[in-house]
């Protein structure tokens, strides 16, 4: 069988991305500065397609969100530029020796950081996520199949154009990068196990869980973001007022943002007063158990509630009798991204920390940092909730893999077998 | 609904793994040990349920290969048991720091390793697995159900009865690890990405294949094992003979032997028949391509011999113009195991390590070496082929995940956002 349109682009790409991969750092980051400069020449028509793009938007009525995510004001598109250029001057994420380990003697096992292959990246509106995405993938040594809306077409088609421009002036060859067009595409790329080694989505938590449910590709992301704070009985009221404002209001459709305030019963009569008229200055709209309901007057939250990712100005909030029975309700609601704890008692921080399970476990301070830039990442490739790694914020790191290269000079197996088998020294070396 | 009998059990091991995780790594030691003085003490009892399960298996007419692997010797039962205590030497996989940093004053971040959960594992036969697997559920501080074959159930059962005596007298709940007896119970496990977070096979290719097809769980494990040597024009022909027969003949039914030889066109004259007088003498069937077939006498290979992994002594020889055609062929059909190049040129060889995409790649030596405990791991989980990490051979770092801890004085986002960011220090401290 002939193979259709789509794979036989996903193969071209998987072969551009072999040579994409021998090229040294240099090769790579000269390729970012000549797909900046062709950037900054093509802002004109870029802009121009994305005025055209978010004119058709506006007769279509798209909603007022993902309007804001499609629109590309001139001091956004110059931000994604520089972004291309911070890519670069990160340091480089392949040939990193991990493990360096003489087997024998002249036997000498490295491990060593590679490309994965492909990345497939599917995301809704923001035109200026195929700057980044591209940025990355060309930094990792990793081809790259983008799939934008159909909103964001024309931009799209505008950027894309203008960065295979610059891959012309450089090593790197344009086809490793490619665009897909037709929103048909997505199912079938899906399914290119055998040619896509990561999806990437980009978008709202129903749209990444489409993809996770629709593809047997390992995908790098998360659906839920379902983040608790605690307040101890040992709080200091002042940091957990602050806290839970910053948590909740600083930016509340982030995915760690709080949607659940977990109170200690004997600091909830001082505490909730409070921070309830904190939060209700900011505009939030609290839903309490009976106890909260009790302390504050504020609507009762139902069951689905502790579920809710509300991905708004609302909180719910719950108040426990203990430590473990705030370690219960998280581990049975919360969706493994981010939980915190506001305590001046050690021995409580100390077994929040380690009995929570989430990628990030928070000590006095905000949610709200569960972030590859504050971090100190230089670039988020995404956030992870999966148990295995790469969990929680996602740099560089996670579009690389490893491969171990074992050099000898003839030896064999045998040698190392059997009853006058010779030992191993297993000797680690300098890296 | 109610909860199924598998799933009340598999939550009940998920409550007790979440006691384990809490443990430190003298009480995990210290349950290994009494798990492996409670295997001695039960010796008599374990060997009598695999001589029933034997007799079975006979009257059965169970295969060989799968008898085999299930008749446990005295002597199998004392390496199994001596493996307990080797698992309980190794350094502890838990609470490993891997990164640790100042994000600003008072505001520190550090990535601690910690278990993934609840392993599922599956396998076929081989009684043995249950205590090794047991063995590194408990020292990564993971729950675990065990499902093994059918014909190993009264073997089964003795040992997991006897890890259950020793673990009584230590700290991890015996209630962690859990035996099935029912074969029907295996598609259901499949099911539970909620409370299993890996699968681990053991078995056959097909069987792995299986399980893969089966769960959105992630399976740690490989179904193939198609390795290739390349013998270079500038190969030393004494290296290229002895590693071509032991990485053919060592252990043909291992993942890690070789199925196909690459033969540069300039030195096939002289090594080819060196090589097949070699290899014939140790039993193996030579398949060759046309020019193989006109310097050897040997039966031609089909396009299909390429593709197949033979688990035997059947060795497919195709001659090459150059290492880039060596590189085509290895791409194509390859499974991204272990490929190794025979070779004294060093850019060949550099060329070679650099450009093939497998989990190891490997110069003058054998593939044989693919293996966690000659790469000095001191245990092999599995070994995969999957391009994400781990890659290759797995030992406990397998087993266990990360997660973010950020330890604060009342730090909010607030602070490094908007007009009057403070900036961050990303400072990253001693370990």
């Amino acid at each position: 069988m002939a193979d259709s349109p789509l794979v036989q682009r996903v193969k071209e790409v998987h072969e551009q991305a072999r040579l994409l991969a021998t090229l040294d750092a240099a090769a790579r980051n000269d390729a970012l500065e000549q797909v900046a400069c062709a950037l900054e020449e093509a802002r004109g028509e870029i802009l121009a397609a994305n005025a055209a793009d978010c004119e058709q938007a506006k007769a279509n009525q798209l909603n007022p969100s993902l309007y804001a995510r499609l629109e590309l004001s001139p001091s956004k598109l110059a931000a994604a530029i520089a972004g291309v250029r911070q890519v670069a001057a990160l340091p480089d994420p392949l040939g990193q020796r991990q493990l360096h380990r003489e087997l024998d003697t002249g036997l000498i096992l490295s491990r060593v950081t590679c490309p994965l292959g492909v990345l497939g990246v599917i995301f809704e509106a923001r035109p200026d996520a195929v700057v980044q995405i591209a940025s990355l993938a060309i930094k990792s040594g990793n081809g790259a199949i983008l799939k934008g809306g159909q909103e964001a077409s024309r931009s799209c088609q505008a950027i894309m154009e203008a960065i295979h421009r610059g891959l012309e002036k450089s090593a790197v060859p344009a086809g490793a990068i490619a665009l897909l067009m037709r929103r048909a595409e997505i199912t079938e790329l899906l399914q290119l196990d055998q040619w896509v080694d990561l999806i990437i989505p980009r978008g709202s938590n129903e749209f990444v869980r489409y993809i996770q449910n629709n593809t047997r590709i390992p995908v790098l992301g998360h659906a839920d973001g379902l983040c608790h704070l605690y307040v101890d009985a040992a709080a200091d009221l002042e940091k957990a007022i602050a806290i839970t404002l910053d948590a909740k209001t600083q930016y509340p459709a982030a995915c760690n943002a709080i949607e659940t305030l977990l109170v200690h019963r004997q600091i909830a009569e001082t505490f909730l007063p409070k921070v309830a008229a904190a939060l209700e200055k900011a505009g939030v709209e609290l839903r309490g158990d009976a106890i909260a309901c009790h302390l504050v007057p504020m609507t009762r939250a139902s069951e689905a509630d502790w579920a809710t990712e509300y991905c708004d100005l609302i909180l719910s909030i719950k108040v426990v009798p203990d430590l473990d029975a705030a370690l219960d309700h998280i581990a049975t609601y919360g969706s493994g991204h981010t939980e915190a704890i506001v305590t001046e008692d050690a021995a409580a921080a100390a077994r929040f920390l380690q009995e929570v399970d989430a990628a990030g476990v928070f000590h006095n301070c905000s949610t709200r940092f569960a972030d590859g830039f504050r971090y100190g990442f230089g670039a988020e490739v995404g956030i992870s909730t999966h148990k295995l790694p790469p969990r929680g914020p996602v740099g560089l790191e996670g579009l690389v893999t490893y491969k171990y290269q074992l050099v000898g000079n003839g030896h064999i197996v045998a040698t190392y077998s059997g009853a006058s088998a010779k030992p191993f020294t297993h000797r680690d070396l300098e890296s």
